[in-house]
């Protein structure tokens, strides 16, 4: 006798309650995506190793999943790569497909590959797997889905109040009481310009953000450690204090970056896009947040990232613009700004919160009982009949005990159940019972319908 | 400057246009699949090699996409099985996991792994891709979907009966006039038991196959080449030109197989799934076919195919019943019935004959035209409001030129233009023009709502 099967770490089977939870979810950030102009595309699970290799630094190279070519895959493998053992080179004779790592290399592929066919801006959106090597923990897979939205080929700043606009709708629309944070790169060079300290940004980012949990003493120790010096340090002290509304971040901020340029241009976009959501009245709160520091290698302008405010979960969507997403593959100077939705983590939100609609069901409203052949037929035309009228419902296949039949219905969670026994046939009725108040009633199948409806 | 990237061969990007038209199908069968109560699972993309091999013969063995190994793949290699180049060991102790090559293996692995949390009849669905390294050709694909429905844990005709109806209404939802054949394979089994030749059960439903293409006379030499005695092939004359009503088939078969206990049991069920469908007053044609025999190393009861009647086109869906899906992972005596419509099949279906909705469309139904800061951020607004009413749309994100912005509505496809200018922005209006008849209106933006609504 076999083994129990099972399946390779770090990945998960869905079962059908998960199913309905997880296309709530999806559904409900494809419409949002359609309704706000961004096109559906979709991209091979597969692409060329040539593709995706040098695009994740080299720790991303090493967790892509790689596919032995078909065939003869020991053909082109070198003798002194084998006698060496060198991985890398051996992998590349190997294997000349690997499995997606996100969703935006394959979207720049695409929109170098197919740029003849494409109307600029192109606002597209994508909704697929991704595969990471990654070592599996709680809250990390092996395969997941991501949710991305961009638009590419414009720099307005209306592409990014629409897409805060977005998050906020996506996020009402699930019910998430959220914070959207928003900064931007151009500011946090800028800081790192003023302080005399631009070869320091990503140490004064770190120290930035840790000011809320260490206090400033701590930080100011760190930031000197890193080697800044105390006139730098002194300059940053506002920054690292910095509260209250937006409006007076801003005021703060303008004041210590009036002397560099890139900094007062990060300032000027984020007033105006501050400016431009706002008059869209979100219902998240929008927050300047200069500790915001995600994707720095590759954002340029805008950084967002969005926190629940009822659940203890790192950020359940982000995003930013980036000036030059495809210039990899030979198309330079394309800008695009995008977001993704983190749809494992929204689903944990919601189901720590039961958010679910009620409506939210992997099983069908009536199961209707099986008394016997005639009495069988006779219940698969009214459940013909139901099915057209959009009720989903079913016959319980076999005859058997009523008692199990009703434990198969009870376990399933049904709403009702429908019996068409002798006496009904006879009648041409139907029995209906409600699962959860137990009242049971005889209806014509017009009445049933009616009901169901 | 790199080279133009492409995609691996066999495999394929879906632009906008091809997803709305692919969500279109999908979203009809899934629709269908839960108002008739199957369940949604999804499974991962990898399963585990043990999971996979064996499963499809020896040639799917070698269609499996392997998946080399994370970290040192070449550890667990045999220094002999890399000297004589033994491909088979080699793949095994470099690869652990390798692509999902159909559904229902994965559904047998999943159903065996998670027994105890089912509930049994266990009606399920799933839509997804599978891998195969087949020779591309047209119309063949190295990544494609797969839309399965199956019921394991119910030896009842009904599942059948069921079956039959979803087909009949998928295709009519889809507006396909289709032909669903069916036939049974103790009936295959049940004529090759009475002309003494249970041996050559494929060669003589190869030869059923035929018979309107080459003729009685050429069926029967190919038969005498096959080996068949005279005496069998005569008895096999009245099935070569079986023809009229599913109850002239009936009789003639019964009449013929009366001898056989299986070839019987085989009438008996077509019998009652014929009933069964037809008392549910099915749009398509259900025909008797004694020469449908796909599938016959794994199905043993009914065999179902189904043929569009206005394109010449293959199979777009398929199925039967098998009666040990998990016998291989140590769980024996489950039988099922099951049916996968053939999704690229469909779309090109549908792609020929324009059965799609005029609905279907990749573009948003306004487009604002962008005439400077402070008419888009009152076009924001407004968009915000129509987008709430569940209308989609958006905002040339530049305000460049006005004849830009209107070469992009044009090639987008979108049905109106919506113009804020000074005027409208004074006003509190809107302009709208529809793209189609060329008409312009200028309105309220609740009356803007109403129009578009």
């Amino acid at each position: 006798m076999a083994q129990k099967p099972s399946i390779p770490k770090g990945t998960r089977d869905f079962s059908p309650v998960e199913m309905a939870r997880r296309n709530y979810i999806f559904d409900t950030i494809r419409r949002a995506f359609s309704l706000f102009g961004y096109k559906q595309i979709e991209t091979p699970a597969m692409e060329n190793l040539s593709t995706l290799m040098g695009k994740y630094g080299e720790e991303g190279d090493k967790l892509l999943f790689k596919i032995l070519n078909s065939g003869d895959f020991m053909k082109g493998v070198n003798q002194e790569d084998l006698q060496e053992k060198n991985l890398a080179r051996l992998t590349n004779e190997m294997c000349e497909k690997g499995l997606r790592y996100d969703l935006t290399v394959p979207f720049a592929r695409f929109v170098v590959q197919h740029r003849a066919d494409l109307q600029m801006p192109f606002k597209r959106f994508q909704i697929q797997p991704v595969w990471r090597a990654d070592r599996p923990q709680k809250g990390r897979y092996r395969e997941f889905y991501q949710c991305d939205a961009d638009v590419v080929g414009s720099d307005s700043l209306h592409n990014e109040v629409e897409l805060l606009s977005l998050i906020d709708y996506v996020m009402e629309q699930l019910g998430i009481n959220v914070v959207i944070k928003i900064n931007n790169r151009k500011v946090l060079a800028g800081i790192a310009e003023v302080i005399g300290a631009e070869d320091k940004l990503v140490d004064i980012t770190v120290a930035i953000d840790k000011i809320d949990k260490i206090g400033l003493e701590n930080v100011n120790k760190e930031l000197r450690e890193k080697g800044l010096s105390e006139d730098a340090i002194a300059k940053l002290e506002p920054i690292l204090t910095l509260s209250g509304s937006n409006k007076d971040k801003l005021a703060v901020l303008s004041d210590l970056l009036s002397v560099s340029d890139q900094g007062m241009k990060g300032i000027e976009e984020l007033k105006e896009v501050l400016t431009g959501i706002s008059g869209l009245e979100p219902k998240a709160d929008v927050e300047l947040d200069v500790s915001l520091a995600r994707g720095l290698n590759y954002y340029t302008g805008t950084i967002i990232e969005v926190k629940a405010k009822d659940v203890e979960i790192g950020s359940i969507t982000g995003g930013g613009r980036y000036d030059n997403l495809t210039g990899v593959f030979g198309m330079p100077g394309l800008s695009g700004v995008g977001i993704s939705f983190g749809a494992d983590r929204i689903y944990d939100v919601l189901n720590q919160l039961e958010l679910y609609p009620a409506e939210i069901s992997a099983s069908v409203k009536v199961l209707f009982i099986n008394f016997g052949e005639e009495e069988a037929r006779r219940a698969e035309q009214v459940i013909s009949k139901l099915r057209r009228a959009g009720i989903s419902c079913q016959l319980y296949p076999d005859a058997t005990k009523m008692k199990k039949q009703m434990a198969y219905a009870n376990a399933e969670g049904v709403q009702y159940v429908a019996l068409i026994g002798e006496t009904e046939l006879a009648e041409g009725t139907v029995a209906l019972k409600n699962m959860v108040s137990g009242e049971q009633k005889t209806l014509t199948v017009d009445e049933l319908i009616k009901t169901l409806s």
